[in-house]
């Protein structure tokens, strides 16, 4: 049986313009479910992992406000991803179970919570860097950051200060075990929502930890940890490109981890967006993984869609 | 190896008079799993369930205050429930997993999100009487019901009116073949959280629904249905009485289905309090179950405490 992580992106559950309502959330998961039961007939024993931005965001926003209007405690960031994987884990398992039903597949969906351990010296605790949270006024993210000692930068596109946190390197996913055995089981997993919820070891005990990691590298992590087949990287394009939106742009079909690094260097893919995909795809071809394709959701099933990406 | 199910009371978590910070929460839940670990070390085999009473009504209350500051689409019981699941679940895995590291033991704690099957025909879906949620002015609660369908009520003890929703029986537990195998792996399972994300099938599909399930009842269902040994229900008082806070209260220690069920009849046990707890070991009793201890979580490790109610 060949086992493939999917990290599903963003979009997968919110897309831009959109509000965010439960129904229009259920509905782009149910989409992105269709699109995973063409892999699950392929004969793929799936493990889910998703992405939490918009909705770790928001959880952060009502935090905010249930502060401000009802007096009650806001909670640290490994709170909120804990809260992201119950919500999201909560759909994509509903839609899925649906999904599966209607195609007569009999497989059982369980989600897990996942703590991921991050290195409490990793540099990126000195750098945070990744905005977070709601937008403030320079005076209350002086006030906040004198408060709490968490770092806010100014948000270049002009709409506020943000808290910035670090987004250090995924180290260990944590029950691997309990993960291969339910896959063995022939189970779906969800697992490693939102990149995991940030936890460090210090003498010996585990505590959570204010920092984002990236939900990619983790799945990447993931997949190499139960040796997984393949590891799809779900986004809002076909495929992976270079001089992407320019008039020569050239989408690629197959690349290997060599020209995948030299593309990098070359700055051909952005910062935020596609670059971490492609070194989180490096990562899994480095650690064991045999191909990583990076495609969008709709393209699932098609064996020559997306852009796969090889050791050699 | 014996198997209990342990369910968590709301004190577990959060104890009256706390605000519930994150600091708080985590004490209490430490302290609380220190009790788990000794029932760990007499060799049974745990599953865990949770109640989330307060904890729900807190993310209620942070959609509504998210939802007037920032415009974001507050979300139904089910996505809150599920939400009470990721957060509660990780402070229960992370302490306990700590706990388990100091005492020397190796057991993997995995959470499971769970959805809990009620059926769309449940009686009780006509007479909602949970209170959930924010308190409204009547306006405002007259304007909701208006918008929403939903139903409000005035609180007895003229706070304002709120939400009440259905609290209908929990009739199975889905991933019950998950839990049982992650427990014959050796891991301590947390599952159930909140009575389980509320969901129900209609023409084969499964959705959520708004509801709240009672917890104690779900952990009953549970516990039958993996077939444990014994179920624990924990709670903020060391024994089951009778004549509960009257100048000849009795402890109880050890008493019989027959004795427990003419209690609740003569109204011996307080709705919304015990009398849900007696229910709920009656229904283990009469499904397969040898004995339900109900106790406080202090009393743990100790065989004579508590009031074990057995069949016969």
């Amino acid at each position: 049986m060949k086992t493939a992580v999917v990290a599903l992106g963003g979009n997968a559950l919110l897309r831009s313009g959109q509000k965010g309502t439960f129904s229009e959330q259920m509905q782009n998961v149910t989409e992105t479910c269709q699109a995973l039961v063409k892999l699950i007939k392929q004969g793929y024993n799936l493990c889910i992992g998703h992405g939490n931005g918009p909705q770790v965001g928001n959880v952060m926003l009502q935090h905010e406000a249930g502060k401000k209007e009802f007096g009650l405690p806001a909670m640290p960031m490994d709170f909120c991803v804990a809260e992201t994987q119950g919500s999201i884990g909560y759909m994509i398992e509903l839609c899925l179970q649906n999904e599966l039903s209607k195609a007569d597949i009999r497989k059982d969906v369980v989600t897990l919570l996942t703590q991921v351990r991050v290195d409490a010296d990793d540099p990126a605790f000195h750098h945070p860097s990744k905005p977070v949270g709601p937008y403030y006024t320079k005076e209350e993210a002086s006030k906040y950051a004198k408060e709490t000692g968490a770092v806010f930068k100014e948000d270049p596109k002009g709409n506020g200060w943000r808290k910035v946190v670090p987004s250090p390197v995924p180290k260990e996913i944590k029950h691997v075990e309990s993960v291969l055995k339910a896959l063995q089981d022939g189970s779906i997993v969800i697992t490693v929502g939102g990149g995991g919820i940030p936890v460090v070891k210090v003498n010996g005990l585990y505590g959570g930890i204010e920092a984002v990691i990236d939900k990619d590298l983790a799945s990447a992590l993931l997949a190499s940890s139960i040796e997984a087949d393949s590891l799809f990287i779900l986004t809002d394009v076909p495929n992976v490109c270079i001089r992407f939106r320019q008039p020569d742009e050239k989408r690629l079909s197959r690349i290997t981890i060599a020209e995948a690094r030299k593309y990098l260097q070359d700055g051909e893919f952005a910062e935020g967006s596609m670059a971490p995909k492609v070194r989180a795809a490096i990562f899994f071809l480095e650690n064991g993984g045999k191909e990583c394709i990076i495609t969008e959701a709709g393209m699932l099933g098609d064996e020559n869609a997306g852009t796969r990406i090889v050791a050699r």
